[in-house]
């Protein structure tokens, strides 16, 4: 027989509402919710451990969730006010994984080709805007996002959500900023920070050999750091009344040149 | 003297908070809140008309207010408790216009090339994508852009917020996506709709030619209306494992692509 919980002052329960709500909590632990089914399928697909699978019957059959999960993990079923208290969604798909989190590290990186394309963003700070960046990285096959400096961590629910699942099978690492030029470097990536000063405009520049486009934030730009280790500045050409543009934007519009070039032999 | 307004009981800061929560007020009125001097300067060169500047002295000058209006605006001294009432951001600038909402009648629109790029989004459903929207045509410069059943009004705060003000400065206008049809035929422009099913790469599309990009929803596309009306489908590659892309990035992708080849000669 399964496992039943029905109330959310369950100790199990509370855990994993910090779980839920606090990055410290999942740092310290090692581990994570995944609600809805399209993101837990997609996190076995990206070989993520699940530790435990919690449904709500109503929503989801005990049969839908053996299939899911290929019968590998501990299931348990819940109430409906414990999957309210943990679920983050309006939706109601009634499943939530316990995940085991990644370590990101960046020489965990294997890049299957010669001239790898990488999209960098240094420490964006809206998960929105992360979600946004690993989608059009995930449409553009990017060969590894690199987070520099990161403000949340990754398994942040609005992070998992916004990238709608792609964030468990994008290649992703994290790390400093010195690291990560020391990383590119090492694997002889240019570097092409986006940016106003010294800039070539960014259709004029070539990505064909390995790549890496860099972004800052939106408030700030990129730090010193990034410009001084810069192969090239790239621009795009703004020609508003404000000098300012969404990061995911500006990221999918560089990404995609980068890709179209790539594409004419 | 100038008037001075300390309480939030007053009926007018009243109406004032039901302008700023409810479309239906603005709609009604005929009047919607700008907050922030940035916002409120990029109105003024977008020519729309101020009926009363609101400020709290502690945090903004009345020279600074007076600089800004150019003294032809009516303006009240607010207390904290007032602005903190009306104010919809953090950041405290400690000021908010009151001003005349324009109709965006897709009549009014006057290009002044032969060959426009409009950009149009069928239904956008969050406030924050339409002003990612913006931002983007802003940046591109494009001609007009046209929200076909607009699902919020667009002076919904966090329209205005995420646009960085430039929903001011843009040619904006809204319609029915019959009447926006109708009036891209009447003005030969060419409709390229974002789509899957029967799509043209969007690279090998040449947009030189008076062009509106069309985009849909990210839940559903664009409707059969538009799609039969399709001078041709286009199709941004998805080469990953979600087949979904935040609409403000596809539609920075695919309007800067018309850019760069319009600056092509």
């Amino acid at each position: 027989m399964n496992k039943e919980i029905t109330s959310i002052q369950n100790p199990y329960i509370k855990q994993l509402f910090q779980l839920k709500e606090k990055s410290r909590e999942r740092k310290k632990s090692g581990l994570f919710l995944i609600e809805g089914e399209r993101e837990i399928s997609l996190a076995i697909k990206g070989h993520y451990e699940l530790d435990t699978i919690l449904y709500y019957p109503e929503l989801i059959s005990e049969a839908k969730v053996s299939a899911l999960t290929k019968q590998q993990t501990n299931s348990i079923e819940i109430s409906k006010e414990v999957y309210q208290k943990l679920a983050h969604r309006d939706t109601t798909e009634g499943i939530i994984a316990i995940a085991k989190s990644k370590s990101h590290e960046l020489q965990s990186i294997k890049f299957k080709t010669k001239n790898p394309l990488v999209l960098v963003a240094e420490a964006p700070e809206k998960p929105g805007n992360i979600g946004a960046l690993l989608r059009t990285a995930d449409a553009a096959n990017v060969d590894a996002v690199i987070i520099a400096n990161p403000k949340t961590d990754l398994y942040n629910p609005n992070s998992i959500r916004s990238s709608v699942g792609c964030i468990f099978t994008n290649t992703i690492a994290t790390g400093s900023t010195a690291e990560i030029i020391a990383f590119l470097k090492q694997h002889n990536i240019s570097i092409y920070c986006a940016a106003l000063q010294a800039s070539k405009l960014y259709t004029a520049q070539n990505y064909k050999q390995a790549s890496a486009i860099v972004v800052g934030t939106e408030a700030t730009g990129l730090s010193d750091e990034w410009l001084q280790n810069s192969t090239q500045n790239i621009i795009i050409p703004m020609q508003g009344e404000i000098d300012s543009m969404n990061v995911s934007v500006a990221a999918g519009i560089l990404v995609f040149e980068a890709v179209r070039q790539r594409s004419i032999h």
